[in-house]
């Protein structure tokens, strides 16, 4: 008799996120100021409009009953027509486009998992994804784990490079290695972590590259979406998807967790027609429809005014947040040679970069430092693809959605005494 | 420029689950009884639980804000803790094995999603698990979509035959496969299709095999108590889990969907301890974490005492049903020679056995005749593991889950009109 596990591919693939060890080791030291997680304003969180939509879809028993029941694998359809409304709406006269319909709209619970089910869909083991140099860390952790190699191109203020992308594909053409690239993935809205925003000329220029260099194989476009509705200045930009005028090469991801609520968890996906069938038979076998007791909340939260007030409200929140860091920025770290940083117009973060030399990383000089002065924050080296241009290690993604104006300021005091010292 | 979509592998073996097809095709006529899905009962569900639980989460605005934000990867601990110690309780003084820890119990959307995790965790392409002969639909859906055979082994009223397990794996050894045996899946209880509890000195025996000839490899055994609370008559058996002295084999699957609500959908995994951090790694990449709402929701639920009361109430209106299918079995069956059915203590389904030769199968005699008489059914086949004894054609899944006593009255007359149409 014997044993331990023996663990799938998949599990030894999984092993070990470092982000997750890191923030856990950071997180039971509750004195330090986060700057790390990405997660939203615990004060802003709808509770006024969530218990009017809860009472709503409770008020009587035949509602309250069909909320309580199990609801379809791909989700409430008002909900989803609301969604797509809401996008279509959003996109504009740009909209060159087919329009998509309601059955190319997949709810899942948060935005991760729609990621997940797109990866699963499109990606074997060994296949390619062209990611921002520097990426979303949990999406490169998803292609990780899914045995997928992630190859950088690098970005400039408006996003990844449409030039330096058509030479990388240009290169996986001549390596053999083109019809192993699924997809280019985009954070375009305030980037995680660049806080850079992809403009509308920039988009239909990745478009045309990814169009023109689908082989065998086409490579599709992951949008994540995820941020769009937190925008702290200037005018929303149509979405991607609005030029993809076949609607055969964009794939939309959305959330109502970061402008609404995390804790109901309603995410979508906005798909291509071939991929709806793909999508669904995956979440058929793994929870065969997200809890539809949040889709029915979510649904009067959307039909309600609630929604609109709620997105204004936090949006003037953390636009204070966000001015309280970029003034601490400027307070502190314009006197250090080389720190330089991004002014985002929405999102929840602030892309650091730091001396050329200087290392952010867990256990380095810089790291201790600042656990040392009282904050941590999440090391720039994780949100770079291994292939490519390749992982660098002085950077520093900063976020300002949890903390109050007042700690953000003191977590910046922080990190810049903490520079200082490991400049020595 | 090309092109359609290349799928992944895992897309091309998740394609067409039959089953669903099916059961959309005979969803779209509203007039047919359905006594096909494991729905649970409309008029049963919960409101009023859920409405107190639901004011008591949003009563105040902190606790509000809380249930609103992100939770953890693994889940609300004190519903973790409330789930264990539901578990240990009602594993009685028979639990002779370790008590597992708090650490060890993982909140899901649902026990499919656990399912599904544990799968990924211990399933390469080609492992292989031992499914008992039948088995539940969906499970052998998740088995084929992660490319893992599915080996049958009979059962008689007890469950899963033991010698026969020896048996096939003794087989799979000496063919060199006993190392892709990776695990046994069992649902001890009021099983999924066959309605058979599984005894305490069965699961004992089972377990011993799978013990003693775990080779290089561990065989886990996956524990599927969906069904564990929906008990109509006699008295709840220990968990296989409180047989296993060093808590190393079994894993346990649990969820409030069946007794409570499917639209809150919180499940559970109960792990032994290496596998807590596989679980966990695959969930930290595809969702980090279920919706912490749902949690929140039920932790108030089961501290209150609205769950046992409520557990009794729908029992209760289970039980009828259940008796209303059996009556009507009795009446209308019992002149048709070679129609056999087992009585189920507990769960949502009667599996009836046809006359040798006589096929359900869609499309064919009987699955018209019984459409045309105004009812439909799961085909048994989809029960069955394509490996070991292999799929049967003259079985049918019944279920009284959705169906008023006159309606399940109804669906089983027309059953039996069908039959008779079509042995002529």
């Amino acid at each position: 008799m014997t044993t331990g596990l023996s663990a799938s591919q998949r599990a030894i693939q999984a092993r070990g996120q470092p982000v997750s060890e890191l923030m856990s080791q950071a997180l039971a030291n509750q004195d330090l100021i986060s700057l790390a997680a990405g997660f939203v304003d615990q004060v802003s969180l709808p509770v006024e409009p969530v218990r009017v939509a809860v009472q709503k879809v409770l008020a009587d028993d035949v509602t309250a009953c069909q909320a309580l029941q199990y609801g379809t694998t791909c989700g409430d359809e008002p909900l989803r027509r609301a969604i797509l409304e809401m996008a279509i709406l959003a996109d504009g006269q740009s909209a060159a486009g087919k329009s998509p319909t309601v059955d190319q709209v997949v709810l899942t619970a948060g935005s991760n998992q729609l990621l997940h089910l797109v990866a699963e869909s499109l990606l074997d083991p060994g296949d390619i994804v062209i990611c921002a140099n520097p990426s979303y860390f949990v999406f490169l952790g998803i292609l990780d784990y899914l045995g997928v190699r992630a190859v950088g191109v690098d970005v400039d203020a408006e996003g990844m490079l449409p030039g330096q992308l058509d030479e990388t594909l240009q290169q996986l053409e001549q390596v053999g290695d083109l019809d192993r690239v699924k997809a280019v993935y985009l954070v375009p809205y305030f980037d995680n972590p660049a806080g850079i925003t992809m403009s509308t000329e920039r988009g239909g220029e990745i478009l045309e590259v990814a169009q023109r260099r689908s082989g065998d194989h086409r490579i599709h476009i992951i949008v994540d979406e995820a941020y769009r509705s937190l925008r702290y200045e200037g005018e929303d930009v149509p979405s991607i998807r609005s030029l993809d005028l076949e609607g055969q090469t964009v794939i939309v991801a959305g959330t109502f967790s970061k402008s609404f609520s995390p804790g109901i968890r309603v995410g979508w996906g906005i798909l291509p027609s071939h991929l709806v069938e793909p999508v669904l038979d995956q979440k058929g076998n793994i929870d065969f429809g997200s809890p539809y007791f949040n889709q029915r909340v979510m649904r009067e939260v959307i039909l309600s005014d609630h929604y609109p007030d709620h997105v204004a409200t936090i949006r003037e929140s953390y636009r204070q947040k966000r001015d309280a860091m970029l003034a601490a920025a400027d307070e502190h770290f314009s006197s250090i040679p080389g720190v330089r940083w991004h002014r985002p117009c929405g999102g929840l973060y602030v892309w650091l970069e730091l001396p050329e030399g200087l290392d952010s990383g867990p256990g380095g000089k810089l790291w201790l430092s600042a656990i040392d002065e009282g904050m941590f924050y999440v090391p720039g080296q994780y949100c770079f693809p291994s292939g490519g241009p390749g992982v660098r290690y002085n950077y520093i993604r900063l976020s300002y959605g949890v903390q109050s104006p007042e700690r953000i300021n003191e977590g910046i005091a922080a990190l810049a005494r903490a520079i200082r010292r490991t400049l020595g």
